[in-house]
Protein backbone atom coordinates (compact mmCIF):
# COMPACT_ATOMS: atom_id res chain seq x y z
CA UNK A 1 0.00 0.00 0.00
CA UNK A 2 0.91 3.37 -0.78
CA UNK A 3 0.10 6.02 1.88
CA UNK A 4 0.49 9.53 1.40
CA UNK A 5 -0.24 12.49 4.30
CA UNK A 6 -2.12 15.42 2.08
CA UNK A 7 -3.47 19.00 2.20
CA UNK A 8 -4.53 19.57 5.76
CA UNK A 9 -3.54 16.47 7.48
CA UNK A 10 -5.65 14.27 5.11
CA UNK A 11 -4.49 10.63 4.46
CA UNK A 12 -4.62 9.30 1.03
CA UNK A 13 -3.75 5.22 -0.48
CA UNK A 14 -2.19 6.71 -3.43
CA UNK A 15 -2.99 4.48 -6.76
CA UNK A 16 -1.35 5.62 -9.92
CA UNK A 17 -1.94 9.24 -10.32
CA UNK A 18 -4.86 9.13 -8.30
CA UNK A 19 -5.39 9.63 -4.45
CA UNK A 20 -8.13 8.08 -2.57
CA UNK A 21 -9.23 10.61 0.43
CA UNK A 22 -9.33 7.71 3.53
CA UNK A 23 -8.39 10.51 6.53
CA UNK A 24 -11.26 8.85 8.69
CA UNK A 25 -9.17 5.48 9.23
CA UNK A 26 -7.51 8.18 11.45
CA UNK A 27 -10.33 7.87 13.65
CA UNK A 28 -8.85 4.12 15.13
CA UNK A 29 -6.10 6.17 16.68
CA UNK A 30 -6.94 7.46 20.07
CA UNK A 31 -6.95 11.16 21.42
CA UNK A 32 -4.37 12.01 23.64
CA UNK A 33 -3.72 14.96 26.15
CA UNK A 34 -0.62 16.26 27.18
CA UNK A 35 2.27 14.66 27.19
CA UNK A 36 1.70 13.49 24.06
CA UNK A 37 3.19 10.55 23.02
CA UNK A 38 6.87 10.44 21.83
CA UNK A 39 6.80 8.15 19.06
CA UNK A 40 4.58 7.88 16.03
CA UNK A 41 1.24 6.73 16.56
CA UNK A 42 -0.24 5.85 12.97
CA UNK A 43 2.52 4.10 12.33
CA UNK A 44 2.56 2.52 15.85
CA UNK A 45 -1.09 1.20 15.26
CA UNK A 46 -0.28 0.82 11.16
CA UNK A 47 -2.16 -2.45 10.78
CA UNK A 48 -5.08 -0.84 12.33
CA UNK A 49 -5.02 2.53 10.35
CA UNK A 50 -4.37 0.08 6.84
CA UNK A 51 -7.19 -2.19 7.82
CA UNK A 52 -9.46 0.62 7.83
CA UNK A 53 -8.10 2.52 5.18
CA UNK A 54 -8.71 -0.75 2.53
CA UNK A 55 -12.78 -0.64 3.66
CA UNK A 56 -12.85 3.16 3.11
CA UNK A 57 -10.85 3.50 -0.22
CA UNK A 58 -13.88 1.27 -1.81
CA UNK A 59 -16.31 4.55 -1.28
CA UNK A 60 -13.63 7.38 -0.72
CA UNK A 61 -13.40 10.46 -2.93
CA UNK A 62 -10.45 10.49 -5.04
CA UNK A 63 -8.41 13.14 -6.00
CA UNK A 64 -5.60 13.79 -8.66
CA UNK A 65 -2.20 13.15 -7.44
CA UNK A 66 -1.06 16.43 -9.08
CA UNK A 67 -3.36 18.53 -7.22
CA UNK A 68 -2.75 17.35 -3.52
CA UNK A 69 0.20 19.56 -1.35
CA UNK A 70 2.01 15.99 -0.42
CA UNK A 71 3.67 16.47 3.41
CA UNK A 72 5.98 14.63 5.29
CA UNK A 73 4.89 10.77 5.00
CA UNK A 74 5.00 10.18 9.00
CA UNK A 75 3.93 13.31 10.65
CA UNK A 76 5.39 12.85 14.21
CA UNK A 77 8.98 10.96 13.93
CA UNK A 78 11.27 11.31 17.13
CA UNK A 79 14.18 11.31 15.39
CA UNK A 80 15.31 11.35 12.18
CA UNK A 81 18.64 9.43 12.28
CA UNK A 82 20.99 9.47 9.16
CA UNK A 83 24.15 7.43 7.62
CA UNK A 84 27.11 9.29 6.41
CA UNK A 85 29.10 8.30 3.25
CA UNK A 86 27.63 4.87 2.63
CA UNK A 87 28.48 4.10 -0.98
CA UNK A 88 30.59 2.44 -2.75
CA UNK A 89 31.44 4.42 -5.62
CA UNK A 90 31.53 7.21 -3.38
CA UNK A 91 34.17 5.52 -1.60
CA UNK A 92 36.33 4.80 -4.91
CA UNK A 93 35.66 9.05 -5.39
CA UNK A 94 36.35 9.75 -2.25
CA UNK A 95 40.06 7.42 -2.48
CA UNK A 96 40.96 8.92 -5.68
CA UNK A 97 40.49 12.89 -3.98
CA UNK A 98 42.28 13.17 -0.79
CA UNK A 99 40.04 16.77 -0.58
CA UNK A 100 36.99 15.04 -0.22
CA UNK A 101 38.09 12.45 2.19
CA UNK A 102 41.35 11.99 3.93
CA UNK A 103 40.78 7.92 5.27
CA UNK A 104 39.42 5.03 3.94
CA UNK A 105 35.19 5.42 3.79
CA UNK A 106 34.40 2.05 5.09
CA UNK A 107 36.57 2.95 8.41
CA UNK A 108 35.06 6.07 8.04
CA UNK A 109 31.07 5.17 8.37
CA UNK A 110 32.48 2.59 10.90
CA UNK A 111 34.64 5.80 13.00
CA UNK A 112 32.07 7.92 12.50
CA UNK A 113 28.96 6.37 13.17
CA UNK A 114 24.99 7.91 12.86
CA UNK A 115 24.22 11.11 13.56
CA UNK A 116 20.69 12.40 14.13
CA UNK A 117 18.79 15.71 12.01
CA UNK A 118 16.52 17.45 13.68
CA UNK A 119 12.93 16.54 13.15
CA UNK A 120 11.88 20.01 12.70
CA UNK A 121 13.80 20.09 9.28
CA UNK A 122 11.47 17.81 7.79
CA UNK A 123 8.72 18.49 5.67
CA UNK A 124 7.15 17.06 2.52
CA UNK A 125 7.55 17.07 -0.95
CA UNK A 126 5.53 20.26 -2.21
CA UNK A 127 6.69 22.19 0.63
CA UNK A 128 10.19 23.11 -1.11
CA UNK A 129 13.38 24.19 -0.16
CA UNK A 130 14.48 27.81 0.80
CA UNK A 131 17.79 28.33 0.94
CA UNK A 132 18.70 29.09 3.86
CA UNK A 133 22.75 30.34 3.63
CA UNK A 134 23.10 31.57 0.03
CA UNK A 135 26.56 32.26 0.86
CA UNK A 136 27.52 28.56 1.50
CA UNK A 137 27.33 25.77 -0.50
CA UNK A 138 23.96 23.78 -0.32
CA UNK A 139 24.16 20.21 -1.75
CA UNK A 140 21.15 17.74 -2.68
CA UNK A 141 21.73 14.19 -1.18
CA UNK A 142 18.91 11.88 -2.20
CA UNK A 143 18.51 8.49 0.19
CA UNK A 144 16.31 5.81 0.68
CA UNK A 145 14.57 6.05 3.92
CA UNK A 146 13.57 3.02 6.27
CA UNK A 147 10.81 4.17 8.25
CA UNK A 148 11.11 2.15 11.71
CA UNK A 149 7.76 0.35 12.61
CA UNK A 150 8.02 -0.93 16.15
CA UNK A 151 9.86 -0.25 18.99
CA UNK A 152 13.43 -2.23 18.41
CA UNK A 153 16.05 -1.94 20.67
CA UNK A 154 19.40 -4.13 20.55
CA UNK A 155 18.40 -5.79 17.51
CA UNK A 156 19.82 -9.23 16.04
CA UNK A 157 20.63 -9.21 12.62
CA UNK A 158 18.07 -11.69 11.69
CA UNK A 159 15.06 -9.84 13.09
CA UNK A 160 16.42 -6.18 12.31
CA UNK A 161 13.74 -5.62 8.88
CA UNK A 162 10.74 -6.79 11.10
CA UNK A 163 11.43 -3.57 12.64
CA UNK A 164 10.57 -2.08 9.08
CA UNK A 165 7.35 -0.70 8.43
CA UNK A 166 7.80 0.89 4.69
CA UNK A 167 10.22 3.47 3.15
CA UNK A 168 10.02 6.56 1.23
CA UNK A 169 12.27 8.22 -0.57
CA UNK A 170 14.32 11.40 1.63
CA UNK A 171 16.54 14.41 0.35
CA UNK A 172 19.05 15.20 3.04
CA UNK A 173 20.20 18.89 2.06
CA UNK A 174 23.62 19.41 3.32
CA UNK A 175 24.98 23.02 4.25
CA UNK A 176 28.71 22.31 3.27
CA UNK A 177 31.28 23.26 6.08
CA UNK A 178 33.20 22.63 9.28
CA UNK A 179 30.68 22.33 11.43
CA UNK A 180 28.71 19.07 12.90
CA UNK A 181 26.42 17.12 10.69
CA UNK A 182 23.62 17.15 12.84
CA UNK A 183 23.91 21.35 12.76
CA UNK A 184 24.18 22.05 8.98
CA UNK A 185 21.80 19.27 7.81
CA UNK A 186 19.12 20.19 10.37
CA UNK A 187 18.11 23.66 8.83
CA UNK A 188 14.17 24.26 8.77
CA UNK A 189 13.44 22.00 5.33
CA UNK A 190 16.50 20.41 4.67
CA UNK A 191 14.73 16.93 5.63
CA UNK A 192 12.54 16.36 2.39
CA UNK A 193 10.28 13.14 2.66
CA UNK A 194 8.08 11.58 0.14
CA UNK A 195 6.01 11.57 -2.22
CA UNK A 196 4.30 8.90 0.64
CA UNK A 197 4.90 5.74 2.08
CA UNK A 198 5.56 2.07 0.37
CA UNK A 199 4.25 -0.65 3.20
CA UNK A 200 7.37 -3.01 3.88
CA UNK A 201 4.90 -6.08 2.28
CA UNK A 202 4.79 -4.27 -0.89
CA UNK A 203 8.56 -3.39 -1.37
CA UNK A 204 9.87 -6.71 -0.13
CA UNK A 205 14.00 -5.98 -1.74
CA UNK A 206 14.38 -2.97 -0.61
CA UNK A 207 18.86 -4.02 -0.99
CA UNK A 208 18.33 -3.83 -5.17
CA UNK A 209 16.41 -0.34 -5.52
CA UNK A 210 18.20 1.62 -8.80
CA UNK A 211 17.10 5.43 -8.15
CA UNK A 212 18.14 8.96 -9.59
CA UNK A 213 18.26 12.38 -9.04
CA UNK A 214 17.92 15.30 -11.33
CA UNK A 215 18.29 18.82 -11.46
CA UNK A 216 16.65 20.76 -13.37
CA UNK A 217 16.47 17.54 -15.78
CA UNK A 218 19.92 16.86 -15.19
CA UNK A 219 21.14 13.30 -14.03
CA UNK A 220 23.17 14.03 -10.60
CA UNK A 221 23.09 10.92 -8.64
CA UNK A 222 22.44 7.92 -9.73
CA UNK A 223 22.82 4.57 -7.98
CA UNK A 224 21.52 1.39 -6.98
CA UNK A 225 20.94 0.24 -3.11
CA UNK A 226 22.79 -2.85 -3.48
CA UNK A 227 25.47 -0.60 -3.60
CA UNK A 228 25.32 0.63 0.41
CA UNK A 229 27.96 -0.46 2.45
CA UNK A 230 26.49 -0.72 5.00
CA UNK A 231 22.60 -2.08 4.69
CA UNK A 232 19.52 -1.37 5.68
CA UNK A 233 19.25 -4.07 8.70
CA UNK A 234 22.85 -3.53 9.73
CA UNK A 235 22.40 0.03 10.04
CA UNK A 236 19.68 -1.17 12.20
CA UNK A 237 21.45 -3.07 14.39
CA UNK A 238 23.91 -0.61 14.62
CA UNK A 239 21.75 2.33 15.52
CA UNK A 240 20.18 -0.06 18.28
CA UNK A 241 23.16 -0.99 19.98
CA UNK A 242 23.00 3.06 20.77
CA UNK A 243 19.27 3.99 21.21
CA UNK A 244 15.98 2.34 21.37
CA UNK A 245 14.60 3.27 17.38
CA UNK A 246 10.69 3.82 17.80
CA UNK A 247 7.88 3.66 15.62
CA UNK A 248 7.75 6.21 13.05
CA UNK A 249 11.51 7.28 13.72
CA UNK A 250 13.11 7.62 10.25
CA UNK A 251 16.57 5.84 9.34
CA UNK A 252 18.30 7.41 6.19
CA UNK A 253 20.34 5.27 4.53
CA UNK A 254 22.86 7.15 2.84
CA UNK A 255 24.10 8.67 -0.39
CA UNK A 256 25.55 7.74 -2.94
CA UNK A 257 28.67 10.02 -5.55
CA UNK A 258 27.26 12.87 -7.23
CA UNK A 259 26.37 15.20 -4.71
CA UNK A 260 26.39 18.85 -5.77
CA UNK A 261 25.53 22.50 -5.39
CA UNK A 262 21.65 23.92 -5.78
CA UNK A 263 20.59 27.23 -5.82
CA UNK A 264 17.19 29.03 -6.03
CA UNK A 265 14.99 28.31 -9.26
CA UNK A 266 16.35 24.86 -8.80
CA UNK A 267 14.13 21.74 -9.62
CA UNK A 268 15.18 18.78 -8.17
CA UNK A 269 13.78 15.38 -9.32
CA UNK A 270 14.24 11.81 -6.84
CA UNK A 271 12.99 8.76 -8.03
CA UNK A 272 13.15 5.33 -6.08
CA UNK A 273 12.15 2.24 -8.03
CA UNK A 274 9.01 0.78 -6.59
CA UNK A 275 8.62 3.51 -4.47
CA UNK A 276 7.80 6.33 -6.85
CA UNK A 277 9.16 10.00 -8.03
CA UNK A 278 8.89 13.59 -5.90
CA UNK A 279 9.84 17.21 -7.31
CA UNK A 280 11.19 19.31 -5.20
CA UNK A 281 11.43 23.16 -5.90
CA UNK A 282 14.51 25.18 -4.30
CA UNK A 283 14.08 28.80 -3.54
CA UNK B 1 8.50 29.76 40.10
CA UNK B 2 9.18 26.17 40.27
CA UNK B 3 7.65 23.65 38.12
CA UNK B 4 8.03 19.72 38.25
CA UNK B 5 6.91 16.77 36.92
CA UNK B 6 6.52 13.38 38.94
CA UNK B 7 5.07 10.11 39.04
CA UNK B 8 2.38 9.33 36.39
CA UNK B 9 2.88 12.92 34.42
CA UNK B 10 1.19 14.67 37.60
CA UNK B 11 2.56 18.72 37.61
CA UNK B 12 3.99 19.96 41.28
CA UNK B 13 4.45 23.54 42.42
CA UNK B 14 7.98 22.73 43.91
CA UNK B 15 8.04 25.15 47.38
CA UNK B 16 11.15 24.00 49.67
CA UNK B 17 10.80 20.35 50.34
CA UNK B 18 7.16 20.37 49.62
CA UNK B 19 5.65 19.64 46.32
CA UNK B 20 1.93 20.73 45.81
CA UNK B 21 0.01 19.03 43.03
CA UNK B 22 -1.35 21.21 40.78
CA UNK B 23 -1.59 18.54 38.10
CA UNK B 24 -5.38 19.85 37.06
CA UNK B 25 -4.03 23.45 35.50
CA UNK B 26 -3.00 20.77 32.55
CA UNK B 27 -6.73 20.95 31.95
CA UNK B 28 -6.43 24.18 30.12
CA UNK B 29 -4.37 22.50 27.24
CA UNK B 30 -6.38 21.05 24.49
CA UNK B 31 -6.52 17.35 24.07
CA UNK B 32 -5.56 17.16 20.58
CA UNK B 33 -5.69 13.70 17.47
CA UNK B 34 -2.73 12.62 15.27
CA UNK B 35 -0.85 14.19 13.87
CA UNK B 36 0.35 15.92 17.34
CA UNK B 37 2.05 19.12 18.35
CA UNK B 38 5.88 18.67 17.14
CA UNK B 39 6.67 21.42 19.84
CA UNK B 40 5.53 21.07 23.93
CA UNK B 41 1.73 22.13 24.43
CA UNK B 42 2.71 22.81 28.14
CA UNK B 43 5.74 25.34 27.53
CA UNK B 44 4.12 27.09 24.96
CA UNK B 45 1.30 27.80 27.30
CA UNK B 46 2.90 28.33 30.40
CA UNK B 47 1.24 31.46 31.20
CA UNK B 48 -2.40 29.98 31.21
CA UNK B 49 -0.63 26.83 32.98
CA UNK B 50 0.95 29.02 35.31
CA UNK B 51 -2.26 30.88 36.30
CA UNK B 52 -4.40 28.08 36.30
CA UNK B 53 -1.19 26.46 39.10
CA UNK B 54 -1.38 29.43 41.01
CA UNK B 55 -5.08 29.07 42.02
CA UNK B 56 -4.85 25.68 42.63
CA UNK B 57 -2.06 25.46 44.59
CA UNK B 58 -3.57 27.32 47.57
CA UNK B 59 -5.76 24.44 48.00
CA UNK B 60 -3.59 21.38 47.01
CA UNK B 61 -2.50 18.45 48.28
CA UNK B 62 1.17 18.47 49.28
CA UNK B 63 3.42 15.30 48.76
CA UNK B 64 6.95 15.29 50.24
CA UNK B 65 9.73 16.15 47.55
CA UNK B 66 11.75 13.35 48.22
CA UNK B 67 8.94 10.70 47.45
CA UNK B 68 8.29 11.99 44.39
CA UNK B 69 9.35 10.16 41.45
CA UNK B 70 11.10 13.05 39.29
CA UNK B 71 10.63 12.95 35.62
CA UNK B 72 11.99 15.44 32.54
CA UNK B 73 10.84 19.11 33.54
CA UNK B 74 9.51 18.96 29.66
CA UNK B 75 7.88 15.85 28.70
CA UNK B 76 7.35 16.64 24.61
CA UNK B 77 10.85 19.07 23.52
CA UNK B 78 10.97 19.36 19.89
CA UNK B 79 15.08 19.02 20.00
CA UNK B 80 17.38 19.18 22.31
CA UNK B 81 20.84 21.43 21.05
CA UNK B 82 23.56 21.61 22.86
CA UNK B 83 27.07 23.32 22.56
CA UNK B 84 29.86 21.08 22.56
CA UNK B 85 33.56 22.40 24.41
CA UNK B 86 31.64 26.13 25.60
CA UNK B 87 33.94 26.62 28.68
CA UNK B 88 37.49 27.45 27.94
CA UNK B 89 38.94 25.06 30.52
CA UNK B 90 37.18 22.15 29.33
CA UNK B 91 38.60 23.08 25.59
CA UNK B 92 41.92 22.78 27.00
CA UNK B 93 41.46 19.83 28.89
CA UNK B 94 39.90 18.14 26.01
CA UNK B 95 42.56 19.05 23.54
CA UNK B 96 45.00 17.51 26.10
CA UNK B 97 43.89 14.28 26.74
CA UNK B 98 43.12 11.37 23.88
CA UNK B 99 41.09 9.44 26.04
CA UNK B 100 38.59 12.88 25.57
CA UNK B 101 39.54 13.88 22.01
CA UNK B 102 39.98 10.21 20.12
CA UNK B 103 42.41 11.82 17.72
CA UNK B 104 39.77 13.74 16.71
CA UNK B 105 40.28 17.82 16.44
CA UNK B 106 38.43 19.26 19.62
CA UNK B 107 37.80 22.70 17.53
CA UNK B 108 36.30 25.22 19.41
CA UNK B 109 32.81 25.68 19.55
CA UNK B 110 32.84 28.89 17.00
CA UNK B 111 33.94 25.83 14.27
CA UNK B 112 32.06 23.05 15.89
CA UNK B 113 28.73 24.66 16.16
CA UNK B 114 25.88 23.00 18.17
CA UNK B 115 24.88 18.72 18.03
CA UNK B 116 22.05 17.46 18.19
CA UNK B 117 20.81 14.97 21.02
CA UNK B 118 18.03 12.52 20.92
CA UNK B 119 15.07 13.32 22.74
CA UNK B 120 14.65 9.78 23.55
CA UNK B 121 17.66 9.69 25.69
CA UNK B 122 15.77 12.16 27.90
CA UNK B 123 14.83 11.03 31.02
CA UNK B 124 14.26 12.70 34.67
CA UNK B 125 16.37 12.52 37.91
CA UNK B 126 14.93 9.49 39.31
CA UNK B 127 15.38 7.14 36.25
CA UNK B 128 18.96 6.51 36.95
CA UNK B 129 21.42 6.05 34.63
CA UNK B 130 22.03 2.42 32.65
CA UNK B 131 25.54 2.28 31.44
CA UNK B 132 24.91 0.91 27.67
CA UNK B 133 28.55 0.23 27.01
CA UNK B 134 30.26 -0.98 30.30
CA UNK B 135 33.43 -1.35 27.87
CA UNK B 136 33.89 2.47 27.03
CA UNK B 137 34.60 5.18 28.80
CA UNK B 138 31.48 6.86 29.72
CA UNK B 139 31.50 10.54 31.36
CA UNK B 140 29.80 12.75 33.50
CA UNK B 141 28.87 16.76 32.20
CA UNK B 142 26.74 18.42 33.98
CA UNK B 143 25.30 21.56 32.03
CA UNK B 144 23.01 25.10 32.91
CA UNK B 145 19.47 23.93 30.47
CA UNK B 146 17.77 27.04 29.19
CA UNK B 147 13.99 26.11 27.98
CA UNK B 148 12.60 27.77 24.96
CA UNK B 149 9.39 29.12 25.63
CA UNK B 150 8.49 30.41 21.98
CA UNK B 151 8.84 30.02 18.59
CA UNK B 152 12.42 31.73 17.48
CA UNK B 153 13.97 31.92 14.19
CA UNK B 154 16.78 34.09 13.12
CA UNK B 155 16.47 35.93 16.52
CA UNK B 156 18.51 39.08 17.23
CA UNK B 157 20.47 39.11 19.90
CA UNK B 158 18.87 41.94 22.16
CA UNK B 159 15.68 39.65 21.73
CA UNK B 160 17.36 36.15 22.44
CA UNK B 161 16.35 36.15 26.38
CA UNK B 162 12.88 37.06 25.64
CA UNK B 163 12.13 33.58 24.45
CA UNK B 164 13.85 31.61 27.58
CA UNK B 165 10.97 30.34 29.65
CA UNK B 166 13.41 28.95 32.17
CA UNK B 167 16.19 26.88 33.32
CA UNK B 168 16.96 23.65 34.49
CA UNK B 169 19.86 21.24 35.17
CA UNK B 170 21.00 18.91 32.28
CA UNK B 171 23.59 15.75 32.26
CA UNK B 172 25.26 15.23 29.24
CA UNK B 173 26.10 11.85 29.53
CA UNK B 174 28.29 11.00 27.12
CA UNK B 175 30.67 8.00 25.46
CA UNK B 176 34.32 8.79 24.78
CA UNK B 177 35.21 7.52 21.16
CA UNK B 178 35.19 8.95 17.54
CA UNK B 179 31.50 8.68 16.66
CA UNK B 180 29.36 12.04 15.94
CA UNK B 181 28.23 13.81 19.42
CA UNK B 182 25.11 13.30 18.31
CA UNK B 183 25.36 9.63 18.74
CA UNK B 184 27.64 8.70 21.43
CA UNK B 185 25.66 11.48 23.27
CA UNK B 186 22.19 10.17 22.31
CA UNK B 187 21.74 6.68 24.13
CA UNK B 188 18.51 6.13 26.24
CA UNK B 189 18.96 7.96 29.65
CA UNK B 190 21.90 9.84 28.74
CA UNK B 191 20.04 13.24 29.22
CA UNK B 192 18.77 13.28 32.28
CA UNK B 193 17.21 16.83 32.77
CA UNK B 194 16.01 18.33 36.29
CA UNK B 195 14.91 18.22 38.92
CA UNK B 196 12.56 20.85 38.26
CA UNK B 197 12.05 23.82 35.66
CA UNK B 198 12.62 27.36 37.27
CA UNK B 199 10.70 30.18 35.54
CA UNK B 200 13.17 32.75 33.76
CA UNK B 201 11.29 35.69 35.86
CA UNK B 202 12.45 34.04 38.80
CA UNK B 203 15.74 33.18 37.44
CA UNK B 204 17.14 36.80 36.28
CA UNK B 205 21.09 35.84 35.84
CA UNK B 206 21.55 33.05 34.12
CA UNK B 207 25.09 33.98 33.29
CA UNK B 208 26.37 34.12 37.28
CA UNK B 209 25.43 31.13 38.52
CA UNK B 210 28.09 28.63 40.31
CA UNK B 211 27.42 24.81 39.76
CA UNK B 212 28.78 22.00 40.88
CA UNK B 213 28.52 18.01 40.08
CA UNK B 214 29.67 15.50 42.50
CA UNK B 215 30.48 11.84 42.01
CA UNK B 216 29.97 9.63 46.02
CA UNK B 217 30.30 13.19 47.54
CA UNK B 218 33.69 13.83 45.27
CA UNK B 219 33.89 17.35 43.71
CA UNK B 220 34.36 16.30 39.98
CA UNK B 221 33.20 19.90 37.94
CA UNK B 222 32.87 23.36 40.05
CA UNK B 223 32.59 26.33 37.61
CA UNK B 224 30.46 29.50 36.93
CA UNK B 225 28.59 30.21 34.34
CA UNK B 226 30.20 33.61 33.86
CA UNK B 227 32.87 31.29 32.50
CA UNK B 228 30.49 30.53 29.29
CA UNK B 229 32.62 30.98 25.76
CA UNK B 230 28.96 31.45 24.20
CA UNK B 231 26.47 32.85 26.69
CA UNK B 232 23.03 31.96 26.57
CA UNK B 233 21.73 34.65 24.50
CA UNK B 234 24.18 34.73 21.72
CA UNK B 235 23.64 30.24 21.76
CA UNK B 236 20.17 31.33 20.65
CA UNK B 237 21.24 33.85 17.80
CA UNK B 238 23.01 30.96 16.29
CA UNK B 239 21.08 28.37 16.57
CA UNK B 240 18.40 30.06 15.00
CA UNK B 241 20.59 31.17 12.18
CA UNK B 242 20.36 27.64 11.69
CA UNK B 243 16.90 26.68 12.28
CA UNK B 244 13.60 26.86 14.55
CA UNK B 245 13.57 26.55 18.14
CA UNK B 246 10.71 25.69 19.40
CA UNK B 247 8.20 25.55 22.73
CA UNK B 248 9.93 23.25 24.94
CA UNK B 249 13.03 22.70 22.73
CA UNK B 250 16.15 22.46 25.04
CA UNK B 251 19.45 24.02 24.66
CA UNK B 252 21.84 22.57 26.54
CA UNK B 253 25.09 25.05 27.45
CA UNK B 254 28.09 23.46 27.94
CA UNK B 255 29.94 21.40 30.16
CA UNK B 256 32.93 23.50 32.40
CA UNK B 257 36.49 21.41 33.06
CA UNK B 258 36.50 18.22 34.73
CA UNK B 259 34.49 15.38 33.11
CA UNK B 260 35.26 12.14 33.78
CA UNK B 261 34.55 8.53 33.80
CA UNK B 262 30.94 7.72 36.00
CA UNK B 263 30.55 3.54 36.51
CA UNK B 264 27.84 1.45 37.63
CA UNK B 265 27.13 2.18 41.54
CA UNK B 266 28.38 6.14 41.37
CA UNK B 267 25.61 8.63 42.84
CA UNK B 268 26.11 11.78 40.79
CA UNK B 269 24.77 15.17 42.72
CA UNK B 270 24.21 17.87 40.26
CA UNK B 271 23.26 21.24 41.57
CA UNK B 272 23.30 24.88 40.32
CA UNK B 273 22.69 28.68 42.50
CA UNK B 274 18.88 29.00 42.28
CA UNK B 275 17.64 26.22 40.25
CA UNK B 276 18.07 23.32 42.78
CA UNK B 277 20.25 20.09 43.00
CA UNK B 278 19.56 16.53 41.61
CA UNK B 279 20.53 13.04 42.42
CA UNK B 280 21.14 10.46 39.99
CA UNK B 281 22.10 7.18 40.19
CA UNK B 282 24.25 5.18 37.72
CA UNK B 283 23.51 1.65 37.47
Amino acid sequence: MKLCRFNDNRLGVVEGDRVKDVTAALDVLPAARYPFPTHDLMIANLPAVRAEADKLAKTAKTLALSECTLLSPVANPGKIVAAPVNYKKHLEEAQTDPQIHHQNQVAEIQRVGLFLKATSSMQGASAGIDIRHPDRRTDHEIELVAIIGAKANKVKREDAMKYVAGYCIGLDITVRGPEERSLRKSIDGYSAMGPHMVTADELTDPNSLDFELTVNGETRQKANTRDLIIGIADLIVFATSYYTLMPGDLLMTGTPEGVGPIVPGDVINARIDKIGAMQVKVR
